[in-house]
């Protein structure tokens, strides 16, 4: 799709026309994945304030970029950097804003070196403009959460006692790929009784015992884009203290959810979610940030947290996943990926994760 | 082992006595890992010219720091590396060596800006001490091959006309993962018929048809460490040419690993692999360099390639991987993962990538 990708050039052209830089050389592989459609290991873009772009990626990836970038003049070079630092300074393009926190002082030093460029950075320009989802990156997020509840609504009926962490996690990658993904969008966390007090426990040879919680947090990856949901289930009867416990955390995302709207600030996201759980006296065990921007990244801009700074907007896409944490007893997480919309009643607001065994609102029992 | 990672530390430390820097910060991951056994995803590490080193890492990571490192100073924050910074200023290592071709300009910047620093580029100490592989090292490494080598020999009679490039990717990935690798060491290559000819070509819909090479370049992830294997096999009757090629290219390897010794220069085995693929006339058929190291990262240092620096030494890992590719007609790579030792017949030289279906010296028809 040549001509979103122009689009979203145009959108960072008009962020440079309106500063003081010539152009913009964007090295974060990501950033150029979204102003290219290339996804390359290796490679570059010239944004000028005015006129044409310029790609540079390596031969491996000439005939892809041929293919995939028509409207691009292309440089196939194996220092996609400094080949388009070269190029910038021959057409006069000496004020080059480039992407300071993603670019190595070492090859920003070769970069200033060589030529007669005035680096100044950039900012996270492209990151902020990506915050923003169009038609085609909904549809595909869109498809990554769909094919990771579908793969876990399948494989939540084979969960029982005897069965490790580890071999869950197996089968819920495999799930997701035999369902289109391209492989899981990041390693997927299965964490089982008293490792559920771990947020980003690594599933290992504990196998699952009568009464135990089972936290399960996956995503696959589809066209690029990254799913992430997470589900909590008991296995047999659940104890008082954790019905209660999960009712809490439900409560909790249900706010968090109802308050996600274009306009709202995201401390203030994080904020009505936080408060269900600090009211009831566990704020201390929800130790981490509500959410997080997810796209062609799992995790990016923006962060929805306590006391992060901003305010979401129309199609933007976050994960709400508020979490209790219990040392020595257990943990409960509850996560889905949502796009914020207007015009919808907070219910309905683009809920991308959807399962109909463990739904986020009730504790599915097994 | 924090005794085998106190060993590497203080290797890290004589290079930091003979220069002029008061301490090291370590921010890459893979090097905070190789030093501390910690395997984070936010982590860094102060190591001084003297004395004992400090770990920072976040609270997601502080119980496993506790548990891998017991011999190291903690810091929980989640700015490691601006904690870190602060805690050298505190005492008194104004003389901070950090890894320029890894920070960032933004992280470096704020950094200095932070405190009374002399920041200094250390240069990729820590990946040279990398490239010489301990036993522990080589027994990770080992292991990732040896279930590289049974997943592709498990699978290899799989392989029919109809079955897809991706099918047998994610069939010989399977097999990696039921055989005890964590996971992929990367996205696995499946290349067939005209394919073959891109050397990084992406898995896709196409079926395997009578005639075709089919080129697998795969490998599994244990204990943090990559195996890296590639094979080319036949479907069906092979042509002359098919034949042919596939000769000149096993011969080609065979001349690599029989050069690679310590003490050679890494330009020479890349030119003892290349010489025979040139003297017949498919010089410009083979784009790539010769190999790469191999450990915790799948491409790591020596670059073995054409005009590199350099010579190995005892117990450096390396793939050695020539390749011909003829574009609209098909390709072949045959890789294989050793461990440069001496004391060895060059034959016998730690090859640690084996097969008993289709073998480097021999084309396996199916």
């Amino acid at each position: 799709m040549p001509e979103i990708n122009a689009v979203r050039r145009f959108h960072l052209q008009a962020v440079l026309a309106a500063g003081d830089a010539d152009a913009a050389l964007i090295t974060s592989l990501v950033n150029v994945r979204y102003l290219t459609g290339l996804a390359s290991s290796n490679a570059a873009l010239l944004v000028p304030a005015e006129g044409d772009a310029v790609l540079a990626t390596d031969s491996r990836y000439a005939l892809a970029a041929e293919r995939d970038c028509p409207d691009l003049e292309l440089l196939i070079s194996r220092t996609v950097d400094s080949a388009l630092a070269e190029l910038a300074s021959k057409r006069g393009l000496r004020r080059l804003a480039f992407e300071a926190h993603e670019m190595t002082v070492e090859r920003c030093d070769a970069l200033t070196a060589a030529g007669d460029l005035e680096p100044r950075p950039l900012g996270r320009v492209v990151e902020d403009l990506r915050m923003t989802k169009d038609d085609t990156e909904i549809a595909l997020l869109a498809r990554a959460c769909a094919i990771t509840g579908a793969a876990f609504d399948e494989v939540v009926p084979r969960i029982a006692a005897g069965m490790t962490e580890r071999q869950l996690a197996v089968l819920i990658e495999r799930a997701m790929v035999d369902a289109g993904a391209e492989k899981p969008a990041f390693d997927t966390i299965v964490a089982s009784g008293p490792n559920g007090a771990i947020p980003h426990h690594s599933p290992a040879g504990r196998a699952f015992a009568p009464g135990d919680m089972i936290t399960v947090d996956c995503g696959a990856l589809y066209g690029g884009y990254h799913a992430d949901m997470t589900r909590t289930v008991v296995l047999g009867t659940p104890a008082g203290w954790q019905r209660d416990l999960y009712a809490l955390v439900a409560a909790a995302q249900q706010a968090g959810i109802a308050t996600a709207g274009p306009g709202v600030a995201v401390a203030d996201v994080d904020a009505a979610a936080r408060d269900v759980i600090g009211e009831a006296g566990y704020g201390e065990a929800f130790s981490h940030g509500l959410g997080h921007g997810v796209g062609l990244e799992i995790h990016e801009a923006p962060i929805v947290g306590h006391g992060r700074p901003g305010r979401l907007a129309d199609r933007v896409s976050i994960t709400v996943e508020p979490g209790v944490y219990l040392p020595g007893k257990g943990g409960i997480r509850i996560e889905d990926t949502l796009v914020v919309r207007s015009g919808a009643p907070a219910a309905a607001r683009g809920l991308l994760t959807t399962t109909t065994t463990a739904t986020p609102r009730e504790l599915l029992v097994l």
